[in-house]
């Protein structure tokens, strides 16, 4: 599993890298970023997967978040994924925000022709994690995972469909209900097919309905978020969370709106609720 | 002085906001961005105006930095300027990435057809500053500048041909010696004619030879900065600096280099060398 490396740039006494790789789960080159904490300099470390919502890149997270200057102190590598498969050469794959390019939702497309390339679920759980593992100073059995919108939709669902491989989760302003949301009725009929039945099984709400776990959950949400109304849904997980006896901490925040100045508020509670169990 | 708001956000408990005004002094509509921090809200805070480099904006600062943490912490307001006038008309105005728009060179053109906007050091030094002070909870008394790059020397040379007007100033990467370098060369040679009698004025080493002096200053120089050597020179404005007796700390940093990752690396320690002064 070769790495190519596009760049790299000292931060925090760590190295901030942007790395290409020929997917053979994805079939394409896909590209992410790491930040390797100085910590990595002694030995393997704990490492913090962030998925990103919709439009994003494997760049997004790294300028805007404002992630690296904890994660140099309590030693966490942070690894972000592009959002989707690019140059798939499928008709109408950038013609659209909210889905084919920059919005792979985070799961294996059974539907033609997404479904050759458009395997994100796989590349992340498995390829993408393995390749890291291997190329970084990173520890296999401390691995945690968060994201942001269709990325903490990402992070939710990754978490409960493989129990037991991330050992930490969180998640900013998620879509928590995508079955019951415009962006999910879309991307789900479009990447699963018209079949309701085949959905719930990508949708965290439903996936704590139907019994599945997560370690304890920390959300973030903007109450100034201009889709928590229509797109978001805390409020279904929330209750599906308190059925089922998920620990959930659920916070909701006052004037604060979908994009990386919220993200940026609270990211070291993330990284901080993370190293309590990644850094033990 | 009528200022539209084009977009705010929470952030770190403040606002970080974008902002348009109809400048006077350029002639055209000009952007900016400011921070207002959580202090504000019981009475005017100490503020702190950053200059970008080359191809930034308004938002540049805003997005990348991580400055808005510790800024929230200390009671500082950021005051974030654009770069240049910009849609000015002027033929060829948009065609290099080192001259004309995003590459105002913080001083004030006398050379046609720059001359009728490109006056950025009226505009920084008066007519922004005046507005920021009179539209947000900003205190006269307590102004620092910093900058980055070409926003390096602007912060240097604005406060050293402006004596009293800054109560701190630092740089990240300053273009520190301008007439010594290809940058500065083509910038001076098009905003201030052939005549190099001119353009020493506006070269920070050759302002503090003159006699020129400035509040203490804070300099980071990345030694992996691919700039370094041909364009920036600080070692010419130490030189300068130690023989005018005009107190500097450059500290020079093994392997970052000219971009952001370096910048947030240290903007925790510029923000405390300012609010050492400002806020003391």
């Amino acid at each position: 599993m070769a790495v190519e490396t596009i760049s790299e740039h000292r931060c925090f006494g760590g190295v901030q890298g942007f790395y290409r790789h020929a997917s053979g789960e994805i079939g394409l080159p896909m590209k992410f970023g790491v930040f390797v904490p100085p910590q990595a300099a002694h030995g393997p470390v704990p490492v913090l997967f962030y998925l990103a919502g919709l439009t994003c890149t494997e760049e997004t997270f790294a300028i805007k978040a404002g992630a690296q200057r904890l994660a140099a102190e309590l030693g966490l590598m942070l690894v972000s994924p592009d959002t989707s498969p690019r140059d798939t050469g499928i008709e109408g794959a950038s013609a659209a925000w909210d889905f084919g390019h920059g919005a792979g939702f985070y799961l294996d497309a059974t539907e033609s022709p997404w479904s050759a390339h458009f395997r994100m679920e796989s590349w992340i759980t498995r390829e993408l994690r393995e390749l890291v593992l291997a190329r970084f100073p990173a520890r296999g059995d401390r691995v945690g995972l968060f994201g942001h919108s269709m990325g903490g939709h990402g992070a939710l669902t990754l978490a409960l469909r493989n129990p037991g491989l991330y050992q930490s989760v969180s998640a900013f302003a998620p879509i928590a209900a995508p079955t019951q949301c415009p962006w999910g009725e879309k991307a789900f009929g479009g990447y699963l097919g018209a079949d309701r039945a085949a959905w719930a099984s990508h949708d965290a709400t439903e996936l704590v309905k139907g019994g599945s776990k997560a370690p304890p959950l920390l959300i973030d949400q903007g109450l100034a978020d201009n889709f928590l109304a229509a797109q978001l849904h805390p409020h279904l997980f929330e209750a599906a969370c308190a059925a089922a006896g998920q620990p959930l901490t659920l916070r909701r925040h006052e004037g604060y709106d979908h994009g990386y100045y919220f993200i940026a508020s609270f990211i070291d509670d993330h990284l901080r609720h993370h190293a309590q169990t990644l850094c033990a």
